[in-house]
């Protein structure tokens, strides 16, 4: 069976992807799962950690993003499919730029939001492969590319 | 002097875009403005209107983003330049799709926000070409192209 | 006013082309139109009569296709647009072919298709930024571009 | 010896891609085969199955082809090769597609069609890199990538 | 009329290229012919006479073609269309070279050739969108993109 | 060691492929060598031998050419490195056409010929990334690549 | 005659542009001239004037790098073929960076230094489509595209 | 975890390569290091070694870049993270060079210099995704993409 890569782009404030991995993983799917720094304080913490010091909170902020876009250019650059979840909660505006990167870069997107969120995710719905509205419809996709 | 287009991708409630193009103008800069359809109810009716009545609103919503999705597409391919603005109000994930689609596709992307937004702007600000806070910074930016 | 080309895909057998060109015209769009020959047996004898007679009658389509193709390829990457009308009668491949060659290069597509064509065209209309039934609701698009 | 992936495009109503597979395995060949989902019903069903009950067949269609589309996407970023065959039967549009998507995308492409489809498939033929009138002359051309 | 750029690939010892240009003067077609330097011995010396005297003549001609290089690569990037000329004399091993660059930037293809040459010449012919023998049939090829 | 594919393009008339695929064997490097069909009656012969007879020579080449065509692109979008060789006898167009579609697609090229080409290959030798005159001293640049 | 632009990278403290650009005039040749900012205060200044005072000399260079960097990416996707002129001073590895992207993006190159550089310089030179002394014969290269 | 390929593109006069690969080997990242000949003399002499005495140290040089140039371009294309290393001594050009050509071809950069460098890198620092002081940084880095 062809392996394949995905990238689950989205928050990081609860396990949804612990959620997708743990149920492809039951199915015997080869696909392997890549994605940002989960934990959420490693991730604003390390531009300081690796970077040392910043001057203030708005240089903090880019060290961290020079790190972490770094992480996900690499690992987008190997994914096959891209899988981005869009919550209640927070701009979630590096998700949106991580989606539009995607469809960009002719790579198959996957986007999972509450039906609350169809009015302003509209267009980058309308540039998705497919919008759902739960993971476990995002895996019943990625089980039909295997049949 | 070499012709340029700029695409002013962002929120359509107030008229930031003629606020750039007007000091553009006084200034005598061979560029050209293209943008999205920026009478708001125009743009969300534009699916109905061409396209027809909708089952629902979901469907109306996907109607008007095939058609304002196209004219985004037209006329980015036609940018030299994306300036992406970003406000205090509504998610903009259209404006953070188009931005990140800009850099995807080797656009330079100048970002205008406020200060607010710093923090959940940062992946996105970290990929921009360069992030300032009023469209007057963006103006000599452009201008600063021309010297 | 910024320039569009917009290639005109599909069958040649009644002057939709020149009723779309009409339109816009009478709409003042800075529009030029490009498209195959619609000339059928200018573009049917087109390669015996650059090439000389061919062996057979399959020789004789290959030559034509060689230089019918030609003409699409440099239209077609001139073009910002492609409208692609599909219609009852033909196999109409030809189209499907320009149709999904614009989407890979990441040509905006609008599809012109009559209700009976939904289900076969699916797949196809699905890549599309927009699927339409007439060619004024293509008109109505252009024309939207420009607003 | 080289690895391969084909993707088989084309109809999925008899059982041609197993004919290919069945004989490419007797010649021992490093070749897997990918290609769209081949029960008709599932492949019409995957939208509502997936994303719910839609509001009318349009909708329907619509639906299926979006998880459709991804599956291919997928599978042809994969491909090495692409064989579309087409047959008698049905519109094909998304055979079309599909070839013409692989021609555009620099994958090299091999028609499979009967003779009665020469004349509406001479500028598809032309663009493909071969056209065939059987699979067993499909086998043949893979046979002869690894002499 | 659309504006094309046509680059005229081959030999320089006939005047081939004023043949084309003169006749599509005639006949009012908005095309502009680009091309090698023509005057055999200034393309042979261009190296030395910009670089200065070069140890041997292999030196010598590496220098020559450097620039020559430069001169085609700026002249076929501006191409939409290439029209590559093949004769009975010299190894012409640079017009095969950009005949294959021009196919595979996607750019459409004609080549002219006599009938000697058409077991040699095979696989670049297939490549190519029309293979012609004589420049008055490329001439009516360009005529026909604009029928 | 990182694994490399070479694709051996140029006359199939001595046994020059044997001899570099040996030399890398004893070298143990992790080369994995593709190239062309060097039977040469079976490369002349495979068009009729799949397609069937053909109605003049001249198609009898055009449909080996589809085939070997398609062999030649198949495995050069898998290589990583291009070596060409060119010798004294034939006119080698295909040869130059895969060299100089290995450099148009960013593939790193060598080039293989006696001192007498020097001339009439100055511009291709002048695109490739190395030139040498023999084998021997293509085997000792791949060597190189590993120390 | 075929319009050129030219972004002329690499130092700004002497008026060797002005010397290009002065000579090219007197030939009458259609040639237009980009480049970076060359009022080196300005230059270095940029950053803290658009964007406000930075916290040490590491943001304010990076402030400037910006905008530059902005200015240089808008023109240089313009050009059609780039020169690079290096001298004696300085580390210049932004000319060696804007030389570099100009090779990656298939845009010619011409790179002009003094034989002192000729060691440091020799692996760029030899991705350079020329390399001279003298602006003089930068000028004589553009005027034989003319020829 | 996913495999990756690192180019380590920088000076040669230490062994700070083998610093960065003992590090991520005692971490136990599935990561292959790849990058030009660190043995100066042979990297000097290469062209001559393969090439055979050259007319003069110019042309010397030019041979020895041939070589030197295909290794990094086939190692590079291999690679999903670059790393380049500037220091206090030599110009550093051909590390500027592939900093930038990966940059170019959208391969995630790492740059390691001193604070003195800050300066004169603060474009190219600027393009990079990260601009770091010490190896040990870059190797948290790479360890930060498994956490």
């Amino acid at each position: 069976m062809t392996q394949l890569t995905v990238y689950l782009a989205g928050q990081i404030h609860d396990n949804w992807r612990d959620d997708i991995s743990h149920k492809v993983a039951q199915l015997n799917l080869p696909i392997t799962f890549v994605g940002p720094q989960t934990n959420h304080d490693r991730s604003d913490d390390i531009g300081e950690a690796i970077l040392g010091e910043q001057p203030n909170s708005y240089y903090r902020d880019n060290a961290a993003s020079n790190i972490n876009n770094l992480r996900t250019q690499v690992l987008m650059n190997k994914a096959d499919v891209v899988i981005a979840l869009f919550g209640e909660k927070y701009k979630q505006w590096n998700t949106a730029m991580d989606a539009s990167a995607a469809v960009t870069m002719n790579k198959p997107l996957i986007i999972v939001r509450p039906k609350d969120l169809i009015h302003p995710l509209k267009e980058l719905s309308n540039k998705a492969n497919v919008t759902v509205e739960t993971v476990d419809q995002a895996v019943e996709i990625l089980k039909y590319i295997y049949e």
